[in-house]
């Protein structure tokens, strides 16, 4: 089986590479630049995985999202707010169905490769803000790929019931060195520490029970 | 009620967006550029209705396509076969997943300027070849479209159930002067005539019973 795995270079999307490297017999990874704060912090370490695992990886420029759509994730939006990722207040960094846009991308590059799934790493707690990360909606585009394809493309969500922290545990026994992964969104020479996925990262560290190796600026 | 509608410049786009215009009190239009061979003879009659109905326009590009998919439609692909629209043989024009490509994007941009529905000209014609054409592809990506956003976003295909002709008929009523549009895959300086997009725009002028003014080349 192959699959074409959809990699941002944060922790999530991180284990779930090396664990389709683990299940399937070949894998292609695909990252979007869509014009974020973060992106030319999080796609080297795409790369960087990439490279370690001998996986291609094509980096896709989405850059008239950052034109054309509304979100503070944006360089053309506003702050990026800090506080705990599920809160209300961080909808503002939702970009308008990423997901489906680079899970539909995937896909046509699947059918192009003759890949039989696309994986994506969203998980528990990205349903509480992301419309486009919960299992409904990836039951919903998983019909549209497969009906939409001549080889029936079908998506692979293995993190979709999984918390951050289970994550961390499956990618810390996979050999993730997480050190080299990037989460924060405001995209600076560190991280922040403050900002909702900063928080996030945090977070499941702590209830993985594993040593946060990540520099942040306080 | 405000719509997106996807625009390529050929004539069941066009006449989508003479009905949409009627039909909606806000309409914006958006055309993709994915390294086709034809997308820069259609996309300038694209903007050439928009600017003639007071509507903006944006033109995405999504030049990736032609690098990283396979399809001969495209710049890196082989030649355009000749003969009918729903010949087997056509399928090698089929550019993977393009439509659902197009409907992610213009649904995040749909949630991004508050708009209820993205609108896509898709008709009975392409069923045979298209797999993201057809009546189980728009209920499924919808689903995904309603599912994905926070404004419920839902997908119109208006000609979904309609022939070639009797989108003509209703443009012709609509006023629209369909010498200014493109169809044929070649993107020469004339239509070609004899590729499937072009014998499908003979044959709806003809059971439409319209005088067909394109330019062929013979």
């Amino acid at each position: 089986m192959k699959a074409v795995i959809i990699i941002s270079g944060g922790m999530d999307s991180t284990a779930a590479l090396y664990k389709a490297c683990r299940d399937y017999d070949a894998v292609e990874a695909i990252s979007f630049d869509y014009g974020s704060k973060h992106n030319h912090k999080e796609i080297p370490f795409a790369k960087y995985h990439c490279d370690k695992l001998g996986i291609k990886h094509q980096v896709v420029n989405l850059e008239f999202m950052n034109k054309l759509f509304k979100s503070d994730l944006l360089k053309s939006g506003g702050n990026i707010p800090e506080g705990h990722y599920e809160q209300e207040k961080m909808k503002s960094t939702v970009v308008p169905f990423r997901n489906g846009i680079m899970l539909a991308i995937a896909c046509g590059y699947a059918e192009s490769i003759d890949a039989d799934k696309v994986i994506i790493g969203s998980h528990v707690g990205d349903h509480a803000i992301y419309p486009d990360c919960r299992t409904e909606f990836n039951k919903a585009i998983n019909e549209a790929m497969k009906l939409g394809t001549y080889k029936n493309v079908q998506l692979e969500a293995p993190f979709e019931k999984l918390r951050k922290e289970d994550i961390a545990k499956m990618g810390n026994e996979l050999g993730i060195d997480f050190s080299q992964t990037w989460s924060c969104y405001k995209g600076g020479e560190l991280h922040c520490g403050k900002c909702g996925t900063c928080v996030e990262r945090k977070e499941a560290f702590k209830l993985a029970g594993l040593e946060d190796k990540t520099q942040y600026e306080n």
